[in-house]
């Protein structure tokens, strides 16, 4: 199979080209980038010399169509939405990391983007990948909206409890903390490392993009969730997220060991989802260059509460490791198909 | 006034240093050990060669008092049980950077330290120092209690909403991050370098020694508290601590703006607390090295929730430069005497 | 004595905020900029809320006159070259902190700065202001050219050995290491976060503008040394320089003991200079946010080499911080005044 | 082919978990330890769960022989020395991460690491695996001592030139920088985080273990080399390794054209060898996580020197990943198998 990718120069897009290259049923044959073509991706990243030589081509469908079977968009707002049905059109698969398609109401996308909506046919035709929990559409979509990295980690986390009516739906408070490579390649005075480096900081209180996405995704799979609060802040590191998610048992009789029950049942067969021993709580460089996503979980007798902890590798099953499960699994290669990193401790 | 130091080597000793050297209306006299008596602080850290060549001394009461009019403890749990009463008696003044007194109920201290509490009358004698709340008991206090770094961060930004009943009691859920200083000098695997950089973690959830200490001080400046949901994490990095505070508004008519004005009524003969624009919240590093506690406020109308953000320099304002505000306090000094540092920014 | 500072929005400026606030014998009345006129120095720089409430005005000569009697440059490449003259006949003493006075030589500094230099008669009014080693020049100059931040740490590492010959003058390597800060405030992809935490990047090898005036320094301070290898890299911290010098000894007869006594005698009267014992070498954090430069010394029988090892804060000594301790020197202050820090530690 | 791993539980030993997981020719059969016999792997590396079930076993010869046709030790001094013997004649072959059988000569071994030797005739059995220099030994070698982190990367920079005679022998200054984990895995005060980071050390001057190794490999594959100078620093990041080297050209009219020809000659046929264009100098990251030698190289006019610079992650080519190449080279696959990462960039 022949892959392509559209907005290489990014930090998705470096991603990408580390799984594509390695990975055993696919060719990586285009890298794509609306700003520097012409030049080879490997004088943008020159961690690639001596690995690629590809040279950074036009956006064009017709020319991708000619190179590549399936694409990949790793590109801001906008460029999705404009661009997905005539990739489609040209008979690509498509996988989009950007948020364009998440939403599957084209007004909330306005309200929290600030930007015109997608069209609805070319909403109704993406899927959202979120494998652990839809693979059966994954299996035949042509059209692959990937997860946010927060929603990512946030989704797995809570969906087991949200199924199953096991939480009081209007206490979800999630505290999400996330690397620095999230915010992107573009310098910027937030990102600026003396200003980040031994620093800590909040930003985007309850007004996050991510919030819609959440309780999209909680209210599809588990019953109604009317609202999230949602907070993230950013750690100075460079890979990593971090939900810890609170919420208010719906059950007082409720033991830690059904709980944990509950997510090694929920996730026995997720390869990618490790949930972690009584006691014991995940940290993200456990999961640092991989596609797992680690939950700890705990219930406090004390306040009725329910803790859960998850973390992922923000650019990979954040971005472009779960795009790379998701081509797997709508291509009917084996899930873990050029995936199967073990994580860069330390 | 001279001034002793007991637990000199460790990092809130060290701080205690640093404020005491150029302290007006203070001298330091003597440094105290129980392991390193006979050498050189200097020695045990380098930083301090040329400023000061005082030598570590023996934890003797009577030696103490012959050198210094008021004692710093900065000593692990049950050193200040033990000690405190005899250097009261030796007409010293105490100012205790443990967690000793802080807990006026023995029984509390013993179920979350773990090990006996203090004698009922030495923390009948003990005022907890939390300045902003408890300046008039400061005043005439001969044994001060510093309280613990995130309930200090903590209760700064909770008290003016609990002492006002202005949120749902039952609902507080506080997201805290502390850098690594807070773990202490001691090496262990936990604070190993190449564990914890370009890492985050989360430890001790709903165990932390310090939730009885927040619930503690909310039921004394507010209504009933009957519980906090609390939960600690290490952020890759020296100094700061963030409380990300989460709680229901008891008021569905509440305002930004009466929010807001709330704090700044609160905190407007408070020198070390900065409450911020609207719109804007404090990072760790904007209070680095100093005694500032800065906090940020938002309600949110979507969920009917407000988000407090409370940021402090875990060993200044949580630790040595609280205590040396307690000692000015206590001491009929200007509140900020030695402490008028700005942020060391970037 | 009132005290201006230009370009107060970059780094150095912002380590001169801190400094000029607290300092006994000077008050900052005024702060400039060429771009942000009209805001707060506090928008720019928030930890400075609560602080200073000065408002960033016009870089003009007589407006600033009207408030000052000292200005302080820190400016880019330049600025101070076209504006220190007007400031001088406008009546102030200036401390410029950038490069533009520091070559005595115009045609060294179009070559290696590649713009055109300052006139003659400019250059000529300029003193270096390294204190240690040009006291009397800087009690009565009008115009102090402040030491890059490698050439201090270098020159102050260098010169003992040079001065007294005890080197093959030609052999002299420096291995000069630089925190991120060095760099500016100004966002860039070297600068990006992602791409310096856990990196370490060589840059400008044997090309950077500082060679010329380590050249200079210890020519002048010296006798003959026709050249240096030195090499510039960025570490992933926030703050500090370390410069590694390496050298042939001149003399095999060498002890390391009179390699110490020498460096002790040379800078016994320099406050901020600490040569480090035997078999002590500083690290950066050990002078971090001071105006200390730490020295660490020693002789290897087996090769006949000197390794010199010098580290300074670079916005500190190596800015800012050396800025005002020629301030004390040029009116006659004691020279450590407003500059008694002691490192914040760790 | 199946391999155990002696001294699993430190940093080399988890990397080479991750290489051998994965590797298409080896399958890892057991795990050895002197201290956690017993317990699984994945409880002293939480981030191996759900990856390998391997519980720690005691070291003993006959026990891994039933299990592995080859074996890695990754063990502190005096380890190797002893039972690599053994290990030899139970029919393994071996490959030593340690420093014991580096050295040729055991006296110097003696000198510089202050234990005794291994015998004359084990360390005669050993070939220092240097893939890049010493490929036909190691095709027929049964003990591999693989080499140090320090010297795999000044020797892969310096080779080229003194095999040429392209330089003065007499002067070589390396000045080395490492990230923290080269330090290990046990906690001390120079890797306790809150120590290390935003801080930059020096340790080891003129004395490092590491001296005599690059001396008798520069004396093996070149010609005379009396000495080296070499400095070893700590940077604040967890993995990686530059060596700057300067030393004086022997060639008054050496081009740097000449230079870089005669790098990228000399390792064209070295896979994992990356020479940088003219201009351009590796930094550590742009090699993360792989077994890449990335070097950059130039002349300079103005001084007669020549600088190398030279990067690996010093947990791969500095470690685990040389021990595969080596593993690959004398078992006959092929010399990448198993080692086809690309840099987990950013």
């Amino acid at each position: 199979m022949k892959a392509a990718i559209i907005g290489a120069t990014g930090y998705g897009g470096a991603d990408l080209i580390r799984l594509l290259h390695n990975h055993p049923e696919v060719e990586l044959r285009s890298v794509h980038s609306s700003s520097q073509q012409g030049i080879k991706i490997s004088e943008s990243y020159p961690h690639l010399q001596g690995i690629t030589d590809l040279v950074l081509q036009d956006i064009d469908p017709l020319l991708i169509k000619q190179q590549a079977d399936v694409v990949f968009l790793s590109t801001p707002p906008g460029v999705s939405r404009d661009i997905s049905g005539q990739l489609l059109e040209a008979g690509l698969k498509v996988i989009d990391l950007s948020g364009d398609l998440r939403l599957v109401d084209g007004k909330v996308y306005e309200q929290w983007y600030g930007i015109d909506a997608a069209n609805a046919s070319l909403l109704e035709k993406a899927v959202y990948g979120l494998p652990e929990w839809e693979k059966e559409k994954i299996q035949s979509a042509e059209l692959i909206s990937n997860p946010g990295c927060y929603p990512t980690a946030t989704l797995l986390g809570l969906l087991p409890l949200v199924k199953n009516d096991l939480i009081d739906n209007k206490s979800i408070i999630i505290d999400a903390k996330s690397a620095v490579s999230g915010a992107g390649r573009s310098p910027s005075p937030v990102t600026h490392f003396s200003e980040m480096n031994d620093n800590f900081k909040i930003y985007k209180v309850n007004q996050h993009k991510h919030i819609p996405e959440i309780e999209q995704g909680l209210n599809v799979y588990g019953s109604e969730v009317p609202f999230v609060t949602f907070s993230t802040h950013l750690v100075p590191m460079t890979r990593g997220i971090m939900s810890t998610i609170y919420m208010n048992s719906a059950n007082s009789q409720l033991t830690e060991k059904e709980l944990r029950d509950l997510f090694e049942e929920t996730y026995k067969n997720a390869p990618f989802v490790r949930v972690r021993k009584t006691g014991e709580y995940p940290s993200t460089k456990e999961v640092y260059g991989t596609n797992y996503c680690d939950i700890g979980v705990t219930y406090d007798d004390r306040t009725g509460r329910i803790t859960v902890v998850s973390v992922i590798d923000n650019l990979m099953k954040g971005a472009a490791g779960q795009a790379i499960q998701n081509l797997n699994i709508m291509n009917g290669f084996e899930e873990t198909s050029g995936l199967n990193y073990i994580p860069t401790y330390p």
